[in-house]
């Protein structure tokens, strides 16, 4: 039995708990193989009702009630980006393992604090990396570990949403840097940079420039009263990796008319790969060597290796996703290995988004390793 | 607290498990407000280890154990078509609410059977016709009810796979007659049959031709003993609604490169209506009152009335859909008024399904009401 | 030099006439290869403007007058149907070669006077199935001739426009049976009739039903004074080939928000193909020998053989279709053998169409071959 | 009548020379309006072969000899680059209106040579910047005109082609410097610069990186005696336009499973346009003040303000582009006034095309107005 202290209770925090609980449906385990043992909000009614949804005993305010627990092996991390490094170190310090929502923390020095404090406690770190694990995008990554691009020429990325296209959506946490630690790049766009890294490697060096339409909006929703926006709502960014490989970035949350649109593509000299999450079972391909010109239609559905229920082909939603990431992560512990997306994936990412940062404010090319 | 018993655990029972748990993170409700007591399946090992996945102590191989049970409020008839008429009218006569996954019964005879039983019994039925639930299809009801497509002039459904199409995959239930009641009409095909009478209403009546191109499978798979099928494979019908509406629908399992290819439109005086399942977060609708002359691709994403969870606007999938079909079922029991999709819905499927056979069958048109 | 005489100059005179302009271009011809001779319209004025646009000195209201020309050596009919039948075989009878507009005629009893005229005479006549020169069409061809999608288990296509959707539209002839022999069938139907033949070949016996949606039409526009529709605007059809092949078309005329909708689809045991004339450059085809599990999306564009100009990968239009129908029946008659598609195509669309008409009015399955 | 002088018969000739022969029937002219008077290229042979294809008697290798003659009004320059500047003056200075492929020049400075003596001569100059004229484009800049777009966020430009990913394509003008003044973005990429100015307005600055990945190719084809690539394959733009507008330009001609993609996107905080020239009919608008959330897919065939030939509603192909490219110009002509897309368009481009270049060498923004 594998005991979860969940340390937030929003959006992620509620999708993680669902997740734990349908792991066992997806490969077969007994339901008390993982259990979710308590639950911290900030607010003790919250608390009390996080725990109730849960089905556990503990709802509580102090995170560090739940560190202290024999019973709790894993230490959920769903709070803003601001309290990451404070939550992920007092864990590991307390001998748990942590999995942490992206981004690893607001600013590279915290990531390093916490990648330092990790390492120290000899504990496991998983990432929320959850967009590896769509159905596509797992294969993409099969095929180019097999090579199936050739020299890569260009990559291309692009996540899309229209969530702050509304200038009368009030402030919030992910607006203020010193909460999120950034704009688009660090809250969404850290998954582009994770699937960028996943499938393409190293990015070399990079050149970014930003945007924020909206530069006030209302302190609270309906107010009159204004508040600086100090992080970036769109950000263009232009890539080379390894070798001589050219890539892009587009990331903007006032992508009017989008949803929540991640598209990514390889062109190389053997073969190209394209997807969008709007589609996930699907994934494009173009091998130089077949005889068909064209791009194929890949069903990737129903790809987990080990899953039951062979008859789900149809699409996959993103609490599989969820679930698919917490079960590698889970399986690594058992396992006693490093668990992928880890450690090294979260710092990866964490340098990259602050060569973008960097890069926006000297409006030069800034080298990433 | 309601009590569920779960008979059957083969694909279809592990995905209503799986649903009855996310029902409460969907919709924040406590953990212990749905609770599935035992579970039966046709063998004490796979009944013991459906119990622990599920988590409950009951695994058991005679389901009527479950049927005597007072902590038992619905049972939940997850196995093969030819016995659910059975099981059900067993579980009405023990004073329980049912949920069915489709078709009700092999037969119209043994759906009337059933809803008798029901009716008698007082009980509640509700069916799994969990595909109304993908937003897309949700949406495109609400713009049906408004009357956005005005009068129809056609519709158009189509479900098709490709299941089938090898010839080797051997003979199993769903490819008797006796145990399945046909083929993919009253299988896949009830679902397409429930849609249309969701979104246009009655059938007046229909004409139908069918095919079975592999008319022999290996009895077991690799065996080269062979055993006839007696039920169709394809089926091409052509409909006539209310007013003089003509309609068509296309079936098939041996539907080469199809993956679950499930279509829908609607063509009327005053708009069209499209969708597939393939893109179930999207509806596309034209509008003859718009300025614009095109489809426009609603975003129907998280449209699910009172949903927790604002935040997942990627695509839903399958899991979803029953945890929704589920959860409007346990919400009639709970405010005591009769489900929807629930005992007429499955009649009416049966009774149209049971129409395709006899046009089949007899080369005419077969009035279904 | 070959010289056209050119009957009928509506939309589709005109689309001819350019066509015959461009072949040249296309395939590196003397401007002089092909030349319009005259042209022959119902009224004076409009004979002198089509003159003047097609830039030959001959414009005419009595069509004979072109038949006696020496210079004439292909009469091109671009008439409504009723005149397809005198025409054709005048020109026939005045020893002249014919390019007909599809269908042949309003009925078979007319379509077998023209064979025998023609065949009396021992001239070629070439048929406007124009759509046969989509590039994705001509792949698709291919692919079927050389056994791609092994044996065929279904076949669909679909022919959906929005012409007549308003009711408001006033008659025309193609609303009346005396003058198109037909509704969508015969007119639009036509070039789905020959791509299922082209690709599927005989059809051996089919089932139809049909409809009117709007059965009066003002009898001008705006005029409150109506008059019946005795033609079809929709039908759907249940098809059975050789082997044990069965398939459906769907036509309407209206089909809300459907522009010119033209769809085809072939299921078999070792391979699928569908292609849409919305997307004419490219042919979906999947592979069950392939590696892939998915349709590839075949780049068809600039497949003509033989075409210079290798640099046209954009979009084919309408356009470039005529002048390949065109070229390929001026290239047969250069090569003094039968055009293709040519008189058996028109006689066997017409066999189809009229089978079509008599099982709509029989509500009987009925014999095509 | 107006007279043409053709001068160059390769792939852009040859549009050219159908596209004006098409007019007339586009637009019910008379076929002498317009008249093609004589053809040059560099060899005899080849001049011949191209004046009996046009059907003109003037087949000449010295195109100062078209210049001389009272029959021609406008001289169409369908060189490679390197010659444009000579001829365009030459024309400009015998008094002749030019229509130009595009870009106008190698450089800027030639551009600027070539404005000053078209100025000086009075005479007018038409830009072959056709793909203005697919139906989506012209669609999407009448919206963009009326303000659909609102305050511009963003906007996103892509032409990707795969026609040099093979290393083994020998070298050849367009992979020359000094003959075509540069790589993809002066050469295909001039029509996205062309699109993005149409509908966007002027760049304000921008920042380029460019790539090779094949920096040596054949001499000739087969050889393996290289020669040096001197201009770019690829480049990546980061823009700003007026107000604080951000966009950005991919191009490749290495871009592996493209065939000649062109994407245009504007975000903006009223509403979203997107189109593709792969579907050249339709435009895709997403607009924030409609009830319905979501693109609609707008039919834009058959926009051509005049045309005739109302039934044309299927794609429309790139002849059609230079067919209504070529119409425009003249028209200008005969209604003396400047055509458009015209010299200030041609100048434009040019500019922006040299700020790419100067970006990509001195890694800084450029600015460009």
């Amino acid at each position: 039995m594998t005991g979860i202290a969940l340390i937030g209770y929003g959006a992620m925090g509620r999708a993680h708990a669902m997740a734990y609980r349908d792991i066992g449906f997806h490969y077969g385990l007994p339901a008390d193989a993982i259990r979710i043992v308590g639950v911290a909000t900030t607010r003790e009614e919250t608390a009390r009702a996080a725990a109730a949804e849960i089905g556990c005993d503990l709802g509580v305010t102090d995170y560090r009630r739940l560190l202290d627990r024999d019973d709790v092996h894993v230490v959920d991390v769903c709070t803003p980006h601001d309290s990451h490094a404070e939550i992920v170190i007092a864990a590991a310090q307390a001998g748990k393992h942590v999995y942490c929502e992206k981004p690893l923390a607001r600013t590279l020095d915290e990531a390093e604090c916490i990648a330092a404090a990790v390492r120290a406690a000899g504990v496991q770190l998983g990432l929320t990396f959850n967009f590896r694990f769509f159905p596509c995008v797992l294969h993409a990554k099969r095929l180019m570990d097999e090579g199936f691009a050739g020299r890569v020429f260009s990559f291309h990325g692009r996540y899309f949403r229209a969530s702050y296209v509304d200038p009368q959506r009030p402030m919030a946490w992910r607006l203020r840097k010193a909460q999120a630690g950034g704009g688009i790049v660090i809250d969404s766009g850290a998954h582009l940079v994770d699937l960028t890294h996943f499938l393409i490697g190293e990015i070399a060096e990079l050149r970014a420039v930003t945007g924020t339409p909206h530069k006030q909006r209302p302190k609270v929703k309906g107010s009159s009263e204004m508040e600086e926006v100090d992080v970036e709502d769109m950000a263009f960014v232009q890539l080379r990796a390894a070798g001589d490989a050219l890539g892009t970035w587009e990331m903007s949350r006032v992508a009017t008319g989008a949803t929540n649109d991640i598209w990514f593509e390889v062109r190389g000299d053997q073969g190209a790969l394209r997807f969008t999450l709007e589609e996930p079972n699907w994934l494009y391909a173009y091998d130089m060597r077949s005889a068909y010109k064209g791009f194929v239609r890949i069903e990737t559905v129903g790809r987990y290796a080990g899953q039951l229920a062979p008859d789900w082909t149809a699409p996959v939603g993103v609490p599989r996703t969820h679930a698919e990431c917490q079960y590698q992560f889970l399986k690594a512990i058992w396992e006693r290995r490093k668990p992928s997306p880890g450690l090294d994936d979260g710092l990866r990412a964490q340098r990259t988004i602050e060569a973008v940062y960097r890069s926006a404010a000297s409006s030069e090319w800034v080298k990433v390793v």
